[in-house]
């Protein structure tokens, strides 16, 4: 039986989340949507893809200074990344209404709350399995893995709370989160398939 | 295939974890472990069940105290319950060394940490789920379940809290955390045992 479910994956990084959401989606024989959302976005609100990748980065800093000049939410302040979010958040709006698919990132389960059939994952780890993975497959040396973890996580949280105002991780927002450690990749995907596979029931 | 895994259960008040832990644990054929256990420890170290039961009660108040008074985690400070703590923490090891079973609560994640073959797991919902099933099972109604659920999981919290030195409900001190109001009591007691057979593989 096909799914008829939206399933959102947020995840830690280097968690292989990413690759987890992409194995789920071909086992449910559903799409699956990640940075091609980017994509997505800069054809749709003639936004280039250079653009939208400058915005992302330059996020955090711009929050940063918007933290600490205005206070957290000032009605008057809007940064330019505002414009790639909307985007953003048009596209994630289009793809859920075509239908069920797996959406990894991009604040896609705060978007899409108010929706029926929504799944919303959490994959987090310890931060040795954590280096771990990024050292055997995202080509990071290990002297750096934790500090680039961090770093990454930090970007992840304050971009999740900015636009959500949501606490990134806050198991509340999730229907299941998932330990990857405990699992391994393949284990994981078993696990959510069997979790979706209650859903239907 | 019986499970060689020792199963802990935490859970928020009003979530149905302990039914959770008792299916699952008949599902798989092993020992289930509760409040029991309080028994078992009174009759271990000689402490009658009444006094066990009066020192959980004030264990709240006491390191309350213990907080404002001394700091937290004064070393001339022992609240009359740790000998209730040493007790359980006792028994639970020993539990624990007669193989596979599911224990619910008692800080048991954090007493077997070290323990191979370990499985931990956090049950949480929204507070309309808990509201509801207080109110349709435990015999609380309406008007004060929101105000019992609060004052039961800051109870666990600080239990937890004192004794582990960890933050009760985060979630990497655990291998999954079920939202139990995405799959009911039945369906959460499914994808458990799925877990534990994958893990198992």
């Amino acid at each position: 039986m096909k799914t008829n479910k939206i399933i959102t994956i947020s995840r830690e990084f280097g968690t292989g989340g990413r690759t987890i959401g992409k194995l789920l989606a071909e086992k449910l024989g559903i799409p699956f949507y990640d940075k091609s959302i980017i994509d997505k976005a800069a054809e749709a609100s003639g936004l280039s893809a250079d653009f939208i990748a400058q915005a992302e980065q330059k996020l955090t800093s711009s929050m940063l200074f918007n933290f600490v000049t205005f206070g957290y939410q000032h009605p008057d302040y809007k940064p330019l990344s505002d414009q790639v979010y909307i985007a953003e958040y048009k596209v994630i709006k289009e793809i859920a209404a075509q239908g069920p698919c797996v959406i990894v990132g991009r604040c896609a389960d705060s978007i899409l709350r108010e929706k029926h059939d929504l799944i919303n994952i959490f994959i987090y780890a310890d931060m040795a399995h954590k280096i771990e993975r990024c050292v055997t497959h995202y080509n990071i040396s290990l002297k750096d893995a934790e500090k680039e973890i961090k770093d990454r996580e930090k970007q992840r949280s304050r971009h999740y709370q900015y636009y959500s105002e949501q606490v990134w991780g806050n198991k509340s927002n999730y229907d299941l989160c998932v330990n990857a450690g405990a699992l391994g990749i393949e284990g994981s995907v078993e696990l959510l398939n069997s979790f979706v596979e209650l859903l239907d029931k």
